[in-house]
């Protein structure tokens, strides 16, 4: 990947497009994870920055940024809350929004997302807020002052893949903002598949959680979405609508030979 | 990637799974697609390794395994006819039986190539049958004497992906061969899937040859095959059927804090 | 189909559970289309139950539910006028919301609908909303009175199917309204895929002003909403993960023939 | 459905595009779901045709043709000899051949299925091969004097849908025979898509049989199919590749009122 190819949010360049999310790990086996996959973005929940003896942060690598997330929060005033909370136990400024008020299939609402977007934006956090991909609704985070949306392909944890695809599809086209695919992703062929669409960055959790292996799955994760930058940039073949095209010499060798 | 996990192919080892065709780049372009992509077998119809002056045997790296097929063939005869050919050329053992007599599709004829698999087999040629994704014939090949089946995702050179699927799942479940998938495949995030699947290995040829900067997307299916092999080694993690499965704490976090 | 299995809205009662928008045909075309149909509920924007000499309601037959629809409007205030004037003009008391204000993928504002719906429904109309498919929003929309919720299935025209399929199956599941599916249905099968899946109804306009033989369409979307109703409610057989499972007996034949 | 759009096999000429097959069912069932299929053909093992005391056959309603296959085949010669012995019984002439060597996927051997067509159709059969959707199989099966061709969708069994999609739609485009798809439809949305396409008919058995309600889905069966038919006559409307497309006057209305 040509170096000159980064991705800018709140101020930091990022060389790397794969997020780790640590929801579902051991202490152990985030620093193995992190750096097998590369990555240079770690969300965590505030609860795991602060549980004492073995605190998790002790377990991230230099120089990978810190996102915590407002997991928990079932409305905007918690998520504010939290987020606050993240900046003066020493988080950092970046944050991400998450608010789940739906415990069966744990997505976003849209709307009190919206509302902690505008405060926290408005208090100087690098927002990132979690939403379902609605494309009135991330126009809205982004006046709002978003610095990216990080929009669902599945339901979290579920491993399902880019359900979602259309409109992801949709939010590259219309917003001028860092679109980061965030949750559903199974399968390193699908954070490829979102980044061959343009997203900007992949998130996963669950699909290295759940890996027989989880540091060959973190690096199958990084290489998959290298894959897909790189193809993005480019550019895609055409697709035929019908039939096949020779890609070898198929007529009159014999008679020539 | 271990170095322990190798692809063997008639007695020869190679690290690398991903095979480029190369039937559509100018000469020029292919000695940096094999770089690459790090190819370390690439096909080629006999007619380019014969054109005098300017012979695309000088543009292919040492080191690379040259793998002829018999492109043009419209029969087993015809097939068998131009292996011969290529072994005498110094091509080597190993030949890629390509029989197709539909002109529209390009889809190969499993029965004319189960033919020629049987002779060339007998007479020492390392064979790989590009074939139609057939249970039964695949069974056949294996009888025959084939080193590996190449069953198609699609037809060549329409970039359609896996259409395949199904069938490709059985091939790799049930033949003790390995199962190369070779035609249709389009982007990146395809090939990385038969991996996942469990694949062998992938050729790509007009997904290469179609994208707007060559060499960046034979580095780009490098990438992917890479980590769709890493990530079926890996094992990968279940797929919910209904809802979302946490990844953070969700619950009670606010009345602890 | 059990003439008992009746879809209740708003204190009416439907046999037929396909509903057929208006927007696109011309007026010769709109009774042929409904009688085709066997439509019981039709969608009309207001301008056109409002142009004078040739009124799009003559074309209507007695007996057919009006769902006059706010298209048009860009915000809540503006769908609750035109709802206002749809009352006044003697279309009744269904109305389905309509707000876009996303002119290139004409995707529905789920706040402004959701405001629109508090209003209208308080004021005593059978409001119907459209949708993009968000669980939070379509709870919002049952709490503020809604009669139905009525998700996407794509953009608006684009005859694409059931992008929004993992979406529209979470609706029905969780929210206790009839679910409608509407906007993207371009071919009967996906009509009766989301009729399968437990759709109350479906929608469709674009798939049949398109199609080559209005009338024939027409027909064509009824049978298939009726058979995926039917299949719904006789219970699908299950899917096998892998193999195959024999029809027929298929061992041992010919010894005891 | 139009009365002249009827499709023709080996001299008969039906009205019903479903074929029903009979494997699963117990004998009260299968007159009730031939009665709500509206089926004109229904296939059925040779060995339930012979059962002595509660004979198949007479649970078959009049002026339906009887398809016998030869289920339980291994090789031509077994398919051969089972075709006529269904003859001698008194089964007529048509006959399905079902030749399968493969006991987990049950996929059907194409080389001695196109053996055992050449012979029977020799011998005045018509003759309705059950195939793995290979194009230049189907070619040569055609040329064989195969009356109909019967590929696939999936597993017999399996209700996995219409796994082969893109190899059937080549088969419609090529082949100048009734193409049926037969084995793995389990919905009728997915027979309904097959319709769609161009398929000549469909048959079902297991969907059906595993059905909560066996008439209620094969009367689900018959509609869907029916659509699909219908759907295909009229012509299908065009996909947008993106974006949406007003369905309804959108802009300017509320000016204008």
């Amino acid at each position: 990947m040509a170096t000159d190819d980064v991705l800018k949010i709140g101020g930091r360049t990022f060389t790397s497009r794969f997020i780790l999310g640590s929801g579902k790990y051991s202490h152990e086996l985030i620093s193995a994870a992190v750096q097998q996959a590369g990555a240079q973005i770690i969300t965590l929940a505030l609860r795991r920055a602060n549980t004492g003896v073995d605190n998790i942060l002790d377990h991230i690598p230099e120089g990978v940024t810190l996102l915590p997330n407002t997991s928990g929060a079932r409305n905007a005033h918690e998520a504010v809350r939290i987020a606050r909370l993240a900046r003066e136990l020493g988080c950092g400024d970046f944050i991400k929004i998450e608010v789940i008020r739906d415990s069966k299939y744990l997505l976003p609402d849209n709307g009190e997302t919206l509302k902690a977007t505008e405060i926290l934006a408005k208090e100087g956090f690098v927002v990132m807020p979690y939403m379902y991909p609605d494309l009135n609704v991330a126009r809205d985070l982004r006046e709002a002052g978003a610095a990216s949306i990080m929009p669902l392909g599945a339901p979290i944890g579920s491993n399902k893949g880019l359900c979602t695809r259309e409109f992801i599809g949709i939010l590259i086209d219309e917003i001028d903002l860092p679109v980061i695919v965030d949750a559903g992703i199974g399968k390193p062929s699908q954070a490829c598949e979102a980044m061959e669409m343009g997203a900007a960055a992949v998130m996963a959790n669950t699909a290295i959680a759940t890996a027989g292996d989880i540091p060959k799955m973190a690096a199958a994760f990084r290489k998959a979405v290298e894959a897909g930058r790189a193809a993005y940039l480019a550019g895609m073949g055409r697709v035929l609508a019908n039939g096949g095209a020779a890609s070898s010499p198929l007529t009159g060798f014999l008679q020539e030979a």
